[in-house]
């Protein structure tokens, strides 16, 4: 286990009927915020009305900001930047999932700075400060409540590139998992596989030595899928199963499952290339290709004469594999089977086929994929292996 | 799952070496701090010596309030509260386990208030606020470096009161797990049996529908039962083992593990009056109280017609007990077998006999232990009730 700090300030406030107590828990942090969103169901459900009114009651101003789309882009936060800035606001309050969450991360950072906050996402320049994000969720899925990291999109490369900064960790989250009743299957299954790739990415770690946070991965992968298939089996509005989603989802991206430990990190990256091309939902694309970098390390494994016991462990525990009954390496290969049919199951799409995506891009998304170096700890990637991961999605 | 609140404000600094971090931490709440601990495995390990330059090298001044014993008493955080009103110091320095902890959260709210700082214990008058408390931890087991608890003795009763309330939650908390090898076996077993029993105390809950935070307990515990074992099997100085309990005892009792749950507290109930008038530390006591509640619960729910299955959840999940051989009565039972088995394992009693203690004061510590009202929420126990579990711990 190496030296870790685990600081996680976001006042998590989880429940039916918590959207109401937005207003008094606003007024600790300004008189004045900007509401962030799509403009659509937030508006057509009557949550933002709901917002409104506890803001008011409780004395706060508030000023609206709207046009979030999924992969948030640039050009929209400039303009928030400036918007922000023009009235004055004193925090953010995203209302949505990852996508209004990071659009409102990097509208905090911009609105306290006189540069060009892509700088922050680029890498060129290391943010300090931040105005106050807070957040009242309706797609489990990024877990941007609750985490230091957003992720954008810049049109002109196209980029989507990560910022995790400590600035904009929302300072608190409401989760009323009643507000995701109504999202759309397809939405649902991309937050369900957006938040056990956030796992995954903890725990495919290259170490040995965790017990503890192994255990409170696979406990939460368990917990992810169990109540997945009970959604997906008629559940849309089974409170229990929502919660239990909505809470995973949080403390799936908030550092609680991975301390002391390093993650690896390289299916996000080599994701963020297919929807920063082809704009599909990050769970969709998540779904297409960690099955893929899976069966990429086991393979690799093999070839080295290594045992493939972390995913034939990740295969046992999480997938119901049993070690008895077959040898390591039929029991890992076993586990990436029984996950791709779980996606499937849910209607995401496990292959470029499914997604209905080209295939002609992969080396330039391996070139860009590897253009701030190799890719991953659990195994370090180069463009040659990113081709060979993305090769072997297509079909 | 309940409606909930999370929010710990706890910055957790873990690993090796950590301690040498405390003067630049504290220089965020204080200029002038007061250091609490026993006077024993502080100074003669040196630790206070790094803890003071560190402090010095930060420019916070220190003044230092020795003594406390295990079972804290009220006696000697009146003195201190004098003491650091006088010395006018801004916030609390605890060195060492539980004990030193909860004894400076008591200093930390008498220190800024006009009366009886039991009155909070009693539950006559509720706090609103303390000096920050900080704590470098040498004890793996009360989970008070991120808790919002502390419990004190009264020797005039004698009375042991627990308190819970969010102004003394440790500010930030160093957890070098190398400064637990040298706790003797007996200590490092008490430990480990109270950071069992605020997990289970959590995970006996009324209610059935918690899977996440079910799992979230499982994994906590089995980690410790694992790690106990490579500790008591030479493994003192076992860097892994050790990190292991450590952070799990932390988590034990910061309310991760219980987010939206109901706990059932009973048995620390009953355990507060075995060391109130025994003396006996709280995790050997844990160890007697905790398997004659369980198979108390085992054989009313059978007695009622109910199957125990949350026992032979326990049983199976905890304790490897494979329910396909057994009845879920069986396999209930088999599972305290086991407890009890690895409590005696690692050096602990698991009855009044094994504790040496007298039987004689059974009634009495019935009827103190229910003084506030029935005890637990899994069931309510009465006097009655509480007699017969502490007649079953006598051998």
């Amino acid at each position: 286990m190496h030296n870790f700090e685990y600081y996680n300030q976001t006042k998590l406030i989880f429940g039916k009927g918590t959207e109401q107590k937005v207003g008094e828990e606003m007024a600790h942090y300004a008189k004045r915020v900007l509401l962030h969103h799509s403009g659509g169901y937030p508006v057509k459900s009557g949550l933002i009305d709901t917002i409104k009114q506890s803001l008011e009651k409780a004395g706060v101003a508030w000023v609206e900001f709207v046009g979030v789309q999924p992969n948030p882009r640039l050009s929209l936060v400039y303009d928030g930047i400036e918007y922000a800035k023009k009235e004055k606001v004193e925090a953010l309050l995203a209302i949505g999932g990852g996508s209004a969450i990071d659009s409102a991360k990097a509208i905090a950072l911009g609105a306290v700075d006189n540069g060009d906050v892509w700088d922050f996402y680029a890498g060129t320049r290391v943010p300090h400060k931040a105005l106050p994000v807070a957040t009242v969720l309706t797609i489990p899925a990024a877990g941007s409540e609750s985490s230091i990291s957003s992720v954008l999109t810049n049109e002109k490369g196209p980029w989507k590139n990560g910022l995790n900064h400590a600035s904009i960790r929302p300072v608190f989250s409401i989760l009323n998992p009643e507000l995701s009743y109504t999202l759309p299957p397809y939405q649902t299954a991309c937050g369900i596989a957006d938040m056990l790739a956030h796992i995954m990415e903890r725990y495919f770690t290259p170490e040995k030595d965790h017990e503890l946070t192994d255990q409170l991965c696979e406990g939460t992968m368990r917990t992810i899928i169990r109540n997945a298939r009970t959604v997906f089996n008629g559940g849309e509005k089974d409170y229990h199963a929502r919660a239990e989603i909505m809470l995973s989802g949080t403390i799936a991206h908030n550092n609680m499952l991975d301390m002391g430990r390093i993650g690896d990190w390289a299916s996000h990256g080599i994701e963020h290339e297919l929807s920063a091309l082809y704009d599909i939902a990050h769970g969709a694309g998540l779904a297409i290709v960690f099955p893929a970098w899976i069966t990429y390390n086991i393979k690799k494994e093999v070839a080295d004469g290594v045992q493939p016991l972390r995913f034939a462990r990740f295969a046992a525990k999480i997938w119901g594999v049993d070690g008895a009954y077959y040898d390591f390496i039929q029991a890992a290969f076993e586990g990436v089977f029984r996950m791709r049919n779980f996606f499937k199951s849910i209607g995401l799409p496990v292959s470029f086929a499914d997604a209905q995506l080209p295939t002609d891009q992969i080396e330039k998304m391996a070139f860009q994929a590897v253009r701030r170096g190799p890719l991953g700890n659990y195994t370090k990637l180069d463009k040659t292996a990113v081709e060979s991961i993305l090769k072997d999605c297509t079909v």
